[in-house]
């Protein structure tokens, strides 16, 4: 059966009327997941891995696409989330682009895709709707609910929001509420977005889509995600050409060509609009209230990391034990900045699989 | 005569042939700058202000139009650069939009604005332009160089290439080469420019320039220049309206308009094709060569910048000083992040006029 397992199990789940934050009835909600391992008899081994920004529910294993999967390094029998012992879940948010309900999805009051009549959701939406999804396996209590960046915003509400569901929470890379320099980068991506001619308010399905705009948007994104540290030490001042300077407005950088690359790839794969949607909830998160909270929670920062710096997941972790939260954390030493929580497989799954064993060990 | 010398003189100065760096010979250029204070019969109270990219040849009181100098608080008698003793020179960049040659100025031959057939310039270009003003005057020796950002590039390039006609140079938030993160900055800058349909491939003249581009340019450049812990005390998660969130893609919080107004002010007194040329010479900034310099420096860094972090000043600090050069640094502790060289007055003041008091001492 092993050939099987090492294949990801994908699915959808509908169903009707989502109440949303900003006080509209939405309907009907389809939440594309992607599952790894087994459920077992008790259905108490399940751990609900939630996506970054760009991400999918295609998080382990690689796909009968030849697709890898965002966490793969971390999923898998004796990896970080073992499928040996435990049912991984990972779920496209609401409002995404890849098999979830978003504003790319056909609106069947219309027939056609809602654009910006999609309603501006939050992550509490997220959380809600994949709440549905969780019922509907059955699931009363998940071991864990994992995340990073905007997945660990998520994780964070999914413990503030329903406390009994959730045993543990491991939160990488995120805090329980979004800078002011954060809402800044995210607010200058969605206005290269919208500045696109090709945007249309919204309504390019079917036409072109601001290819321009999103592949801009997504590369002040990782600028973001990288450090200057591991800028310096992946590219420095290297160039492009053997020739020195071109004295041209072209790529004369490495980093550059890098930037551009990254900004084509992802317009390839990704919905401009679910950009607008995704990067606005992450901009409304803000949870100062975290008194509900019952769940054992692992919080971790990456030293480089400006996105999310490690004083401000202090800041929670100050916040949470002051309220005699259990809470664990690390701030992992690193290069590699905000997407470290991607890469720093071997700390990581250290943390997590000890983290893992011991709430596993005491059901 | 205190109300005659406290409004900017402003001049310009033209030539022909500047040799440029990527092996053009460029004609004609003019150079447009203003001076305050006096200079004295010797030659030898004059100091060269250097701009940073958005700055103008205005750096000192308030001209005949009610024009606040972008450096105003450190220009005048008794301030960093007294004009009781000193004269001071600030000139408008090559390349620059306030009555300097740049992509803007007409092209003779032509009869039209230069647009991109305007050479790429370089740091080293824009100081060679500053020589041809700085001997027209009659001034064998300046006092000293002083810059920030650009300018503090500058500052480094004239005691690298000129050393017997530079006394002293003070370098504030810059370095000797920009980074990485620096150069992928800048180019996300242009790449949004030369991605709005007005740019025409920088023939815009006469019609509609780039304003939605060069606005996104100014804003992401504006992130940089402030630090995360001045945006969490300028704004922090403050909403604008005070109904809570508006669940549209307007602007929910303080922090966005705050980046909408300094986008759109931008655009009314900058020209997009001069961002590109500055921004293109700043990543070309690499001087790893400092053995000619003669001059005094005083190098100074900010505690937040994290444009020009003090890691990487102490770094051009510590090269300086195995070469025996005569150099004094500072770490200003500042919250301000990289704009702090325009605006933390008292310290800057004080460090300044001391320094230069030194190097007036010794002549």
């Amino acid at each position: 059966m092993y050939v099987l397992d090492a294949l990801p199990q994908t699915h959808s789940y509908s169903f009707e009327a989502l109440e949303l934050d900003c006080g509209r009835t939405f309907s009907p909600v389809t939440i594309a997941y992607e599952t790894y391992g087994r459920l077992n008899a008790a259905k108490d081994n399940a751990i609900l891995l939630l996506h970054a920004l760009s991400g999918s529910a295609h998080a382990g294993f690689v796909n009968d696409k030849g697709e890898h999967g965002w966490w793969e390094d971390f999923i898998g029998p004796g990896r970080a989330l073992d499928t040996d012992r435990y049912f991984v879940i990972c779920s496209n948010v609401l409002g995404g682009c890849g098999g979830s309900t978003g504003p790319a999805s056909v609106d069947p009051a219309t027939g056609r895709p809602y654009g910006l009549s999609f309603p501006v959701i939050t992550v509490g939406d997220m959380v809600r709707a994949q709440k549905h999804l969780v019922d509907s396996l059955g699931i009363r209590a998940l071991l864990a609910v994992v995340g990073g960046s905007i997945g660990g915003m998520q994780a964070l509400q999914w413990a503030v929001d329903y406390p009994e569901a959730v045993r543990s929470a491991l939160i990488l890379a995120a805090a329980n509420r979004l800078s002011a320099q954060g809402i800044a980068f995210n607010e200058v991506g969605r206005q290269a977005i919208m500045a696109d001619s090709c945007w249309q308010n919204g309504d390019y399905y079917g036409g072109i889509p601001p290819r321009t705009g999103l592949a801009l948007a997504r590369m002040i994104g990782h600028i973001t995600y990288l450090s200057e540290e591991s800028m310096h030490e992946k590219f420095g001042r290297a160039l492009k050409g053997v020739n020195g300077y071109h004295y041209r407005f072209s790529e004369d950088f490495e980093v550059e060509s890098y930037l551009h690359y990254k900004g084509s790839r992802f317009v390839e794969r990704f919905d401009a609009n679910s950009y607008l949607y995704i990067t606005k909830a992450m901009d409304y998160f803000d949870l100062p209230d975290l008194a509900s909270i019952k769940s054992k929670m692992l919080v971790i920062s990456f030293s480089s990391d400006w996105l999310f710096p490690p004083a401000q997941l202090k800041l929670l972790v100050r916040t949470l034990r002051r309220k005699r939260k259990d809470v664990t954390y690390c701030d992992v030493q690193s290069s590699r900045g905000h997407d470290a929580f991607l890469l720093d497989v071997a700390p990581l799954t250290e943390l997590i699989s000890g983290f893992l064993e011991n709430v596993a060990g005491q059901l």
